[in-house]
Order: structure tokens, then C-alpha cells, then sequence
């Protein structure tokens, strides 16, 4: 387990991303900042520099030989990012400069910054809440629009905001039941325990609101699971090759795309969604081969999109053979049903498929395609892009990280029991007990309490210089 | 061929290196860098800004929904890096976020630049000449202490000084001369032709100087080039494991240290060695077989450094074939020859080899090592980087461009005919005129005489972002 530093060393790392670039930046933050990056410093003096102001100047190694022509940026505690006395030295983009600097630095008296060491002194130092922190790491993650705006939303407090709020209401519920309890022997009520009971209901509804939306939020953080079913030849893999290659990146042409990312993921309106793989399906009667074919279907466990695909020249018999397996898996699941091969198929019998399907599977979404030839697949990805954004749509504040969903989900434990006690009229001293765990367990969100165990955790997640 | 781009535009690129790191860096550069930005800035106002300032902010897109917390550092003209009102906006480095931005930025009326392209404008805008642009190419690309130190006296001018020095002299040369031409009635010589021949002589000299070190500077540019010979069994792959595994690079236990580049080059004391593969050379009479070894001992003529590979357990008489081979290729080479296996032989053999050695090949430096077992590795590095050091110890100002050195051979060349001409006294028209034309090979040095399309080469090396 990761020991808690002191918070009175410098420390230094190369910020930027690791490798050659026009520039990179190396960050040091500390009480020592400024005197020890003058040490390897050849320019104006950065004791007497106002703060966020950049200079031009030289790096020396320690033998006092030039290593690099750099801009420095000086940021003076408490407004920095950390809230320490801050220098980014902007250096070219060579890996051996950024190395030597760095070893210069750490020469001169710096510590080598751990993973996210940065953004853990700005929560040390009341920069950040916890929830902000983590949003950060999650800001630098993000690779669509919808993960990222969750983030930044999250990043720039309004989590926590609502977090705050939830927690001074209880904080003041937690007074009265107390000034109840001073005055026992008299037996006065200054808690309205209506209002009480109401106001704690409103508060359950908030914390079973935000705990649901976590569903949607790992969806949206780490792609929404989606699994195409259907035979062998029906065009699976067609398809699912034409959707990872029509990928609608918005920034395509520019380096570094989405294209860059794993297989199998696709953004779509800067939504992620990730294939699961369930390549095998294929009517058999061997036993063998059918528990191949067992454990493909288990796989639509996983998925909450399952692309039901129906080829239009196969039996309609095999279309209610694999109905049978698809539909009970798929209860709590959106179900689109696209059929395949309509270029080489009568419209009336393609017709004929879909009132099938719509008898089978009312609630499915319908979609005419050809995966071969691309016909309609730029609507399929509409239709699947639909499908999410219904889930996250409604609500503004979604939760995308496990720790809070955890935190979240005993908060609602909690202040039900209260609930439960103003109902079942218990003494005040029992159900301040329980408002006093919700506010414990939201003040874990937040990092108001907190352990060493727990921010070595989160901090860990972080890369290096952040 | 690319073309000469207006200057009046306003260019945008991620300047730090590709991927996800702590921060990014997005640049601006050009007039309208401010009113740009500021299109999607949310905070202080950037057009009443001080030069030389960082702000925080927050760059929204173009539906005014905020991308990023970033850090703005303003650098107004002319006292910046392309000598333009530049912006640095520091952002989370997520890669969607750095698209992000920089697409924002080209809706707001930036262009994307292309590579080198900032840089391209210092050297437009007179903040950098030719040669130091190149240098910084040089930098970012630099791996070893030795490439590192080159390119940084480079770019700081050194170079340029040099070469600026030695053309003031020659433009006094020829304005002496044409104004003997515009007395040529009177046959007057205002330019001691004896002072003529003698400082025209040392800039020969020196120009002699400057393109023979680029034999060195390459080497030091892009590795010494290093072949290990030997029959198969003498250890040869061993060995050359252990150099490889051996490389005492400064900094390994920073990140992406040289052990990420290619496999066959060792940094020893901060000089880059590149090994030349070898491999097969064996004593055989099939014919077929010959002719690879033949096409193996070819390899040496690449080397600028031979280590020749000496089995202690073997027949002498195979020492002798070997040497037959090797040393008529190496006349112009370091050859370092290094008796292995010492450890499992007798010392007396050892003794006995090493003589045969010193007879054979005078001017070998000789190591006795065990590659198996990591004897004498580090002496035989030792005397690897000694060897190399000896090529670039007494010069100060060491050429590593192809450009340079075959424009330094041309104004030798062209010196080398005015030389001639004041020797044999011919008239001082044409001396002029070989004077001009080495003044015009050293201003394509430097960039005062240059064409688009050598500029296009020039900075189609850069990445973009710089």
C-alpha cells in the first residue's frame, strides 16, 4: 500500500505525453519550487518573477552546461493547480531533454512526482474535492463526447455541488434531532417529523436516482455493450466489420483519432459502444458444438443493445428457433432487429419478416439493411445511437465510477432506515444515527473522510505529471 | 512539392507529443492567434492581456459547451518563438480533448499547420536562420549526450556565427576587389594580394575543417557505425547481447528511456553505437557459402569502428585466415580486437594469441574479455566510447547535415579556384567572382539564399506542432 507522502518536498515530472513532440512540459510543484528550479536556471530571476508570467530562458545540467532553451511558466501558491508554488518548463519534445531535465531537477532537490501525485496535492490543499479529483482522470481518459461531457460536468463540481447540498440538509437534520436530545427530559419535538419524513424521502429518491444512473454511466464511460446475434451466414461479421470501419468520428482526418482505439468499439454521435463478441451461433444438433453455441448466447448477458440479425433468404422456422433463444435473454435489454440481405430479397417477403417480428418481439426496433452493400447502415447506426441516448438523455448528473455508486447505494441504505425510524416513531438519538451514516457515506464521496487506503487507490489510476 | 504558404493566415497544431498524457499543449501562431481564440475562451479578456502571461480558462466548443479547464499563455509579437502573437492553450491531455480543441480553433478561422511550420515562420520572420532551424529538428530528435550537444550548439547559433564570420570576411574580400575594378584604368591594387591568398587560404582551411567533420558528426547524428567480426562460434551474438543489455544509459530508470529505441544501438558515455549485422561469417569451401561470407566481410567497409572477435580456444592458423579478411577492409578503421573466452583458457595461450595479435595488427587496441560470463564487458566499452571520442574530442563545431557539408565542399571548392587565381595572378574580375560563389554556397547555410522547394525538404523533417 502506498504511504502517504509529506506534502513539503518539490516534486517534478514530465507532464506531457510520453514520447518526441515539438514540446513537452515538465511541472514542479512545491514550497522549494522556485529555489531549486533557479539552481539549473540561466535567465531573469524567478525568486522575483511575478506569478503567471512565462520567461524565456536556458536549462543547464549539473555541470552547468546548457541542455535546453525553455519557456518557464511561474504559478505562485495558492492560486495554482496544486496550491503550491508551481513552475512548467516548456522545453523541446526530445525524449533525452525531457530526461535530462528531469534528472537535473532531481539533482537540484526535487522528488520524482508518483502517478497523479499533482492532482493529489490539490486535493490535500482543498483545491479539489475527491469527486473532482477523480473526474480528472477520467477527463484525461475520455475518448467520446458523451464520456466527456460527464466528466467535465463532474470535473467542475456540479457532483459534488449536488453531494454538498444533500449533505448540509442532512447536516441540519442531524442538528435538530441532537437539540431534541439535550432537551430529552422535556420532551419537546423540534424536529417536525412530517416534514422530516418528507425531506429524508426526497433525499432517498435523489441518492436511488443517481445510484440507477450508474448503469448508464459505466455505459458511457467504457462503451456501451452491444452484441450482434444471429446465424453463420446471416452477415454478422459483414456487418460488424461496416460498422467499425464507417465509424463516424467527427475528427477523423486529424491524428490521433478514435480509429487509434481497440478493436471492436465504435463511436456513434459521440457515443461509445463496444462489441461483444458472440461469433459462433449456428443451428446444430451436436451436443459438443451446441454448448458452443450455449455459452454465444450467454454472452447477450452482457450486452444491454443486442442487434437481433434475420437473414431474408432463411426459413422463417430458423427466425423462431433462434427467437426462442434471443427474446427470454433479452428482457431487460433493447432489442433492435435488423434485417439483412432486403437488396436481394421480394419486398413482400421481406414484408412477411417484419409482421413476423412484430408478432415475436413488439418491443424490438426494426431496421432494413444490407450489410454486404451498406444499404441502410448509416440508419441502423441512428437507430442504435437513439437507443442509448434514451438511457442518459433525462438526467443531467450521471454517475460513472463504482466508488460512488458503492457510497450512493449504502447513503440510500442508511437514511431508508431513518426513514423507516421517523416512521415507526423511534427515538430521535436512533435516527440521528442513521442520518449521521448517509452523511458519513456521502462525505466519502466528496473526500471529506477519507483513508490513505483509499486515495492510493484512486490516485494510482492516475499516469505520471498529472 | 509543397508550397510557399501566406503568412497572413493563423495556424493551429498539437505541439506536444501524441497521445494521453497529464497536460497537452495546443499552439497558436499568427495575427489574428487572439481574436481567435478568444472566440472560444471563456475568462479574462485576451486582447487587453500582457505579453508573457498565463490565464486561467475555459475553451467551450462551437455550441458554447466547455471542452476544457485550460491555462492560456499569451506571447505577443514580435518578441516570440515565430515572431507572431502566439497562444499556448495547456489542456487535460486527453486525446479527444486535444481534437477537440484544435478542431474548435480551425471553425473559430485557424488553419491546421503543417509540419515545421511554426518554426518555418521564425526563420520567415528572422527570429532563427537556416541552420538553427534545422538544429532544432536536430534536438527533438536527438537520443545521446553527443547528438545532443551538437544540435543544441547549433541551435544556439554557434554554427551561424561561424559561418556569418567567414562571409563578412569574404563580402570585404570582393568589395575590395570590385573597387579596384572601378579603377581598372589606373591598375591600381587596393587589395594586398599576398593578405588575399593568406586569409583566403585559412578560410579554406577552415571550410576543409568544418566538411571532414561530418564523417564524425554523422556517425555521432545516426550511431557509430560498429561491426563485430568473428567466426560463428567465437561468441560474436553473445557478445553483442551483452552490449545491448549492458547499455549504461544515464537515465533508465525514467521513463522511455533509450531502451525504447531500435534494437542494435547502445548509448555508451553518451555517444550512440549502431551495430552492423555480420552475422554469418564462417570458414567453409562450398562456394555458394563463400559468397555470403564474402558479401559479410563487405559489411565492414559500413563500420567506422571493427571489433574483431578472437575464440582463445581456436587453431591460431584460423586467427591468421580471419585477419587476411579483415584487415585489408580496415586501414581507415578503429579496430579493437578482443580476445574472448578468457576465462576457459590457459593464461599462457592467452599471452601467446595476444602476440600473434600485436604482430598482425599493430594498431589494435586489444581487450580480453568472456562475453558468456560478462568478463572485461565494461573495459571493452570503455575503449568502444574512447575510440569514438578520439574522431570528435579536438573540434568544437562538428557538422551533422548532409546540406551543410555538401555546401561546405562547394564554397571549398570555389575558394580553392580563388586561391588559384591570386596565385597565378589573374585579374581580379574573376576572383571576385569565385568569391561570390562561396559566399552564396555559405548563405544557403544559413538560409539568406534559399529556394521553396529546400525549404520544403528542410521542413517536411519536422513533426507538426513545432
Amino acid at each position: 500500500m502506498e504511504q502517504l507522502r509529506a506534502l513539503d518536498d518539490t516534486i517534478c515530472a514530465i507532464s506531457t505525453p510520453h514520447g518526441i513532440g515539438g514540446i513537452a512540459v515538465v511541472r514542479v510543484s512545491g514550497s522549494k519550487a522556485i529555489p531549486i528550479v533557479s539552481k539549473a536556471w540561466r535567465g531573469i530571476n524567478l525568486a522575483t518573477a511575478k506569478s503567471h508570467t512565462a520567461h524565456l530562458g536556458t536549462i543547464v545540467d549539473n555541470e552547468q552546461r546548457p541542455l535546453d532553451q525553455v519557456v518557464a511558466t511561474i504559478f505562485r501558491a495558492p492560486h495554482t493547480f496544486t496550491g503550491e508554488d508551481v513552475i512548467e518548463i516548456s522545453c523541446h519534445g526530445s525524449v533525452w531533454i525531457q530526461q535530462q531535465i528531469v534528472a537535473t531537477l532531481i539533482a537540484c532537490g526535487c522528488r520524482a512526482a508518483l502517478g497523479g501525485e499533482f492532482t493529489r496535492r490539490a486535493f490535500m490543499n482543498g483545491k479539489i474535492d475527491l469527486s473532482q479529483a477523480e473526474a480528472i482522470a477520467d477527463v484525461i481518459a475520455s475518448s467520446s463526447k458523451a464520456a466527456h461531457k460527464i466528466a467535465i460536468s463532474q470535473m467542475r463540481g456540479d457532483f459534488s455541488k449536488m453531494i454538498q447540498s444533500l449533505r448540509d440538509t442532512l447536516l441540519e437534520f442531524c442538528a435538530l434531532l441532537e437539540l431534541e436530545l439535550d432537551f430529552s427530559e422535556e420532551e419537546v419535538e423540534f424536529a417536525d417529523r412530517a416534514k422530516l419524513t418528507n425531506d429524508a424521502t426526497n433525499i432517498l429518491n435523489t441518492l436511488t436516482r443517481l445510484a440507477s444512473s450508474f448503469k448508464t454511466g459505466d455505459a458511457i464511460k467504457n462503451g456501451f455493450p452491444v452484441a450482434i446475434v444471429g446465424e453463420t451466414n446471416t452477415g454478422k461479421s459483414t456487418l460488424l466489420n461496416r460498422l467499425l470501419h464507417d465509424d463516424r468520428a467527427l475528427v477523423s482526418d486529424i491524428r490521433g483519432t478514435t480509429r487509434d482505439t481497440i478493436d471492436g468499439t465504435i463511436t456513434i454521435d459521440g457515443i461509445l459502444f463496444r462489441f461483444i463478441d458472440t461469433a459462433g451461433i449456428r443451428q446444430t444438433s451436436d451436443a459438443i458444438e451446441n454448448l458452443g453455441i450455449e455459452r454465444a448466447f450467454q454472452k447477450i448477458d452482457q450486452a444491454q443493445i443486442v442487434i437481433w440479425l434475420i437473414d431474408t433468404t432463411a426459413p422463417i422456422e430458423q427466425i423462431d428457433t433462434l427467437a426462442e433463444q434471443i427474446l427470454p435473454r433479452s428482457a431487460d435489454k433493447k432489442i433492435i432487429a435488423a434485417i439483412n440481405k432486403i437488396d436481394i430479397a421480394d419486398p413482400s417477403r421481406i414484408q412477411a419478416i417484419e409482421d413476423h417480428i412484430r408478432q415475436l418481439a413488439p418491443q424490438a426496433a426494426i431496421a432494413h439493411i444490407s450489410a454486404k452493400n451498406g444499404i441502410n447502415v448509416e440508419q441502423l447506426e441512428t437507430l442504435i445511437a437513439r437507443t442509448a441516448q434514451g438511457d442518459y438523455a433525462q438526467s443531467d448528473i450521471v454517475i460513472t465510477n463504482a466508488r460512488h455508486y458503492e457510497a450512493l447505494t449504502l447513503a440510500a441504505q442508511s437514511i431508508e432506515r431513518a426513514i423507516d425510524g421517523l416512521r415507526t416513531g423511534i427515538s430521535g438519538d436512533f435516527v440521528a444515527q442513521d442520518i449521521r451514516e448517509t452523511i458519513h457515506h456521502l462525505s466519502s464521496i466528496t473526500g471529506e473522510i477519507t483513508t490513505d487506503q483509499i486515495l492510493g487507490t484512486i490516485f494510482s489510476r492516475f499516469c505520471i505529471g498529472k
